[in-house]
C-alpha cells in the first residue's frame, strides 16, 4: 500500500475508528467527545445553530482603479447578493504612499483602489450606507490611518462610530513572516496595531479592530499547522501588548477576528478551523481568565486559496475553488471570499465574480449543509485531525516561547525559515509529479485564453490630479501642526489614533502621516538572518 | 428557530451528538460504531483501503450522430485522462427501433449513438480494444439485444467473451417506475433481463449484466429515501428471478452492480450510499446466505443530477455538479459521471464535458479525499442519516411485499404515484421559494447565451441510407430463420441469448429483433390505475 500524506506532509491513515478519538483525557469533557457546537470550548462551532440562525457573510474582496471605480463594483456586487464589503488597496496605498509619490508610479489603482486621503474614502462608499453595510479593509502598516479615513468618512455621512460594523485587517506581525508588506520594525508596529484595537475598544465598539491573519502566512507556502500556529500566536501577542496597555481582556477580546486560507485538503482544512477555536477558547478563559462569553468564541474570515489557482484551464479554478469554500463552511466560517476563476491572470471581470459569488449562493442554499451544525463532528478522521493540529500548534507555541517570543522570532528570521522550508517541499512534490495539480504537471491542454479586465490607464493621471488639486487646497499650517502632533505622539507613548482622525479630517494624506511615522519609528529592513 | 429538513423532506436537527449514533442494538457489532471499511456490512465502503488502492472509474456518458461520431468523442475523452466508456443511445435504439422506422424520424442520433446492427457496435469501438477498456451501455429494453452486438463486436475484435469488462444497464423494472422506456410488459421484462445475468454468469463472468438502477427514479423527482428503496427492491427481484430459475447466489451475485443519482443534499447523498451497501450486504448473507464475500459487497456508478441542473446561468452548473461528485464520493462510489454544465441546453460540446471530466480529476488529485476510506465514519450526522435512510427502505420493503412484491406494484401504479408525490411536494416548494434555487427563483440574470453542440443534419440520412444497403446484402432466408428462432424461444422458456448472439452475427437488426419478441410477448401499454 503506498504512503498517502496531506498537503501539509500530514500521514495519513488507511481508515480511521473509534480507536482514532482524542484521548479521553483531553479537555473537552467525556470521553473522545467532541462537546456540542455553541458551548466551550467551541471545537463545533461558535454558535449552536451556526448557518440555521445566520448565513456566513459573502464578503468578495474587490477594488480596483479610483474610488469611483470600486464604487460602481461594490454596488454591483451588493446587487448580485453579496452580503458584505471587502476593500482591496492598491500598491502605494498598502505600503503609505500617496499616489503622487515616484515610487507609486505604475501602480496607482492597479491591483486595488487608490485612496490617499479621507475623502477619498468618502467617495468610495457614495450612497452605501456605512451604518447598513459590514466593510473589511486589508490593510496594514497603514492601518490606523485607513481607519482614521473610514471614521470621518463615517461622520461624514451622520453616522456615528458606534454604528460601524467591519473589519480591520491591521495586522503586521503576518507581514514579517510572510506578505513582506511592513513599513516600521516589528515593535511600533505592534504599538500601531493594539492603538486602534485600544481604540476601537472604547470609540467602535461594533468594530472589529484587528484580523489576525494566517491566510497570506499559507499563501507563502506554510503548512496548515503553521498557517494555525503562526496566527494565534501573533494574535495571543497582541492579546498581552493590549493587557500590558491596563485593557481588561473582556474590553477588546471579543472583538478580535482571525482570517485563514481555505486550502485545497478538505478534512485537514476544516480540521484547522476547528482546531483554532478550541485553542483560542482554551487560552482565552483558561490563561487570560476571559469571563465574557465572546471572548472565548474565535471568529474568522477565510478565503479560497489564491496559491491553488493555475493559470492553465482557468475554469478549473471554479472547481477547486468550490471544494475549498466548503471547507471554509464545513469548518465554521464567518464570512467568506471565494476567489475568482481568472484571478491568476488579472482583477476578476464582473462575470467571473459573479460565478465567484454563485458558488456561495450554491453551497448556502442547494446543497443543504447549512443545516446543522459541524455535521462532521464525531467523524474518527475529521476528530483525530483536529486534535493532531491542535497538539503541533502547542508544540509550536512552546517552541517560539523558547526562543524568546514573537518579535524575537520575527527578528531572527524564524517564522520564514520554518514557512520557506514547507514550501520548498511541497515545490519538491509538485515537480515530481508526487503531488499531481490538474492543467499544470497532468492533464496539460495548450492554452486557452479568456476575457480578462482590462486596466483603464486613465485611472493614475486622474488620480494624482485630483490629490494634486486637494494638497493645493488644504492650509498649510494646518497640515503641518497636524503632522507634528503625530510625530509628537509616536514618540511618547500615547495612542495615534485621535491624531490621526483629526489630521484625517483636513485631508492629510496616508503619505504624509506615514513619513512622519517614520521619521519617529524609523523603517524596518529585513536583516541577513532572515533567509 | 426555523424548521429545517432536506430536499427529500427529512427533517434535521440544528446538531446531532454521541446520542444521535445508530441503536446499540443495530446489528453492526459494537454499540454506535458502524465497522470498519471493508468488512461486513461494507457501511464505509466496499474496500479497506478504497481510494488509495484504486480510484473509481471516470466515465463520462457519450454518444450522438453515428457510431463514427461517437468513436471520436471516446478516443477524445479517452485522451483527456478518462478511464471507462459509457454509451448513450439515441431514442429509436433505446425503443429497440431500427433507424429507417418511420417512428424514428428527425431522432436518429440526435441525443445519443444510432445503433442498428452489430456491424455499427463493431465501427463504435474502432481501435479501442474491448479486452482493455470498461464499457456501459445504458439501455433497457433491448438491452440483450445490444449485448449481443457487444459480445459479437467482440469476437470480430478476436477478444474472447471472459475477458470483457463492462456493464449493462438492463433494468426494465425501474422503466416501468420512472423512465417510461419499456416496451414488453413488467413479467416478460424481468425475464430478459434475467437471461442476460444468467448468459453473463456462464460466458462473461467479469461483465456487469445489471445495472440496477435508482437515477432515473431520483430524475423523476424521488426521494433519497425512495430512491434507495426502490432501487435495491428491483434488485432483490431481480435476485428472486435468477433464483427461481436455478442460479445459486454466490454464482451472479458478485456480478450485479448498481446505478445511483448524485443530488444536492449533501450528506443526505452520502448517507444513501453508505445505507445501500449495508442493507444489501445483510440481505445477501443473512437472507439469501450468499458465502461468497463478493456478493454481499453493493458495488455502484453514481452521476451527478441532471435534474438539478438550470438552463439559466449554466456556469453556476459546474459548482452543484462539484458538490454532488463530491458526495458520490464520500459515499465511496466505483465509477462516476459528472454532468457537464450545458447538458440542460444541449449534448455537451468538447470544452464543457473536458471541464466535467476535470472535475473528477480535481476531486481525485488535489483535495485529498482519497486519503483515506469512509472519511466521515463516525459522523453523528452522517450515521444518524445513514440508520435513518436504512429503516425509511426497510418500511418500504415491508410495504411492497404486503401489496404482492415489485410486478404487482408496478401494476397497480404504486411506485409512480410515491414518486410523483414526492415530486409535487418538491415542486410547490420551489414554487413558494421555501427552496431556494440559484438563478431559477432568486439571483435571477437576463439570459447568458453560451455555445452548445450543434447537431449534424447528414446524420440521419447517413444511417438509413447504411442500413438499407445492409439489409440488402443479407441472406433473407437466414434473417427469417434467425428471427423464428427468437420467437420460437420467446414463446418457450430458454435463455434468448443465444438466439440474439446468432441473429446479430447475421447482422440482424435491433428493430427486427425487438418485432420478433413483441410477436409473442405483446407490448406494454400504461394501465388506468397509473396515475
Amino acid at each position: 500500500m503506498a504512503t498517502f500524506d496531506t498537503i501539509s506532509g500530514r500521514e495519513i491513515k488507511p481508515f480511521y475508528t473509534a480507536g482514532d478519538l482524542p484521548n479521553p483525557n483531553g479537555s473537552d469533557g467525556a470521553p473522545g467527545v467532541p462537546g456540542v457546537p455553541g458551548a466551550f470550548p467551541f471545537t463545533r462551532g461558535i454558535h449552536a445553530d451556526m448557518y440555521r440562525g445566520r448565513l456566513w457573510t459573502m464578503r468578495q474582496f474587490a477594488g480596483f482603479g479610483s474610488a469611483e471605480d470600486t464604487n460602481q463594483r461594490f454596488r454591483f456586487l451588493l446587487d448580485k447578493g453579496q452580503t458584505g464589503l471587502s476593500v482591496a488597496f492598491d500598491m502605494p496605498t498598502l505600503m503609505g504612499l500617496d499616489s503622487d509619490d515616484p515610487r507609486a508610479r505604475g501602480e496607482v489603482g492597479r491591483l486595488g483602489v487608490a485612496i490617499d486621503c479621507a475623502a477619498d474614502m468618502q467617495r468610495l462608499f457614495d450612497s452605501i450606507d456605512l451604518a447598513r453595510v459590514s466593510t473589511s479593509m486589508t490593510i496594514n502598516a497603514p492601518a490606523p490611518i485607513l481607519m482614521a479615513f473610514y471614521l470621518v468618512a463615517a461622520e461624514r455621512q451622520g453616522i456615528a462610530w458606534d454604528k460601524l460594523g467591519g473589519t480591520l485587517q491591521n495586522d503586521t506581525l503576518k507581514e514579517f513572516h510572510a506578505q513582506n508588506e511592513f513599513v516600521f520594525p516589528p515593535e511600533p508596529s505592534v504599538r500601531l496595531a493594539v492603538d486602534v484595537i485600544e481604540f476601537c475598544a472604547r470609540h467602535a465598539p461594533r468594530w472589529h479592530p484587528v484580523s489576525i491573519s494566517g491566510y497570506h502566512i499559507r499563501e507563502a507556502g506554510s503548512t496548515a499547522g503553521q498557517e494555525l500556529a503562526f496566527t494565534l500566536i501573533d494574535g495571543i501577542e497582541y492579546v498581552e501588548r493590549a493587557l500590558q496597555r491596563g485593557l481588561k481582556i473582556d474590553d477588546f477580546a471579543p472583538r478580535l477576528s482571525f482570517f485563514f486560507n481555505a486550502h485545497n485538503e478538505f478534512f485537514e482544512e476544516i480540521a484547522k478551523f476547528r482546531a483554532a477555536r478550541r485553542i483560542w477558547a482554551r487560552r482565552m478563559r483558561d490563561h487570560y481568565g476571559a469571563k465574557n462569553e465572546a471572548s472565548w468564541r474565535l471568529r474568522f474570515h477565510a478565503q479560497t486559496a489564491g496559491c491553488s489557482l493555475q493559470a492553465q484551464q482557468p475554469g478549473v479554478n471554479l472547481i477547486r475553488v468550490a471544494y475549498q469554500a466548503m471547507a471554509a463552511v464545513l469548518g465554521g466560517c464567518q464570512s467568506l471570499h471565494t476567489n475568482s476563476m481568472d484571478e491568476t491572470l488579472s482583477l476578476p471581470t464582473e462575470e467571473s465574480v459573479t460565478l465567484a459569488l454563485r458558488t456561495q449562493q450554491v453551497l448556502a442554499h442547494e446543497t443543504g449543509v447549512t443545516s446543522t451544525a459541524d455535521p462532521l463532528g464525531g467523524s474518527y478522521y475529521v476528530e483525530a485531525l483536529t486534535d493532531e493540529l491542535e497538539k503541533e500548534a502547542e508544540t509550536y507555541f512552546a517552541r517560539i516561547a523558547e526562543m524568546g517570543g514573537v518579535v524575537r522570532c520575527v527578528e531572527s528570521g524564524y517564522f520564514r525559515r520554518e514557512i520557506a522550508s514547507a514550501a520548498a517541499r511541497y515545490q519538491r512534490e509538485v515537480e515530481s509529479r508526487k503531488r499531481v495539480i490538474v492543467g499544470v504537471n497532468d492533464f496539460i491542454e495548450p492554452p486557452q485564453p479568456i476575457p480578462t479586465h482590462k486596466a483603464d490607464p486613465s485611472v493614475e493621471p486622474g488620480q494624482i490630479e485630483r490629490l494634486r488639486t486637494l494638497k493645493a487646497q488644504r492650509d498649510p499650517a494646518k497640515v503641518a501642526a497636524a503632522l507634528d502632533r503625530i510625530r509628537a505622539s509616536a514618540a511618547g507613548s500615547q495612542n495615534l489614533m485621535p491624531a490621526f482622525i483629526d489630521a484625517a479630517r483636513l485631508e492629510v494624506t496616508v503619505g504624509e502621516m506615514m513619513s512622519a511615522l517614520a521619521d519617529v519609528l524609523g523603517r524596518y529592513k529585513q536583516t541577513a538572518g532572515w533567509w
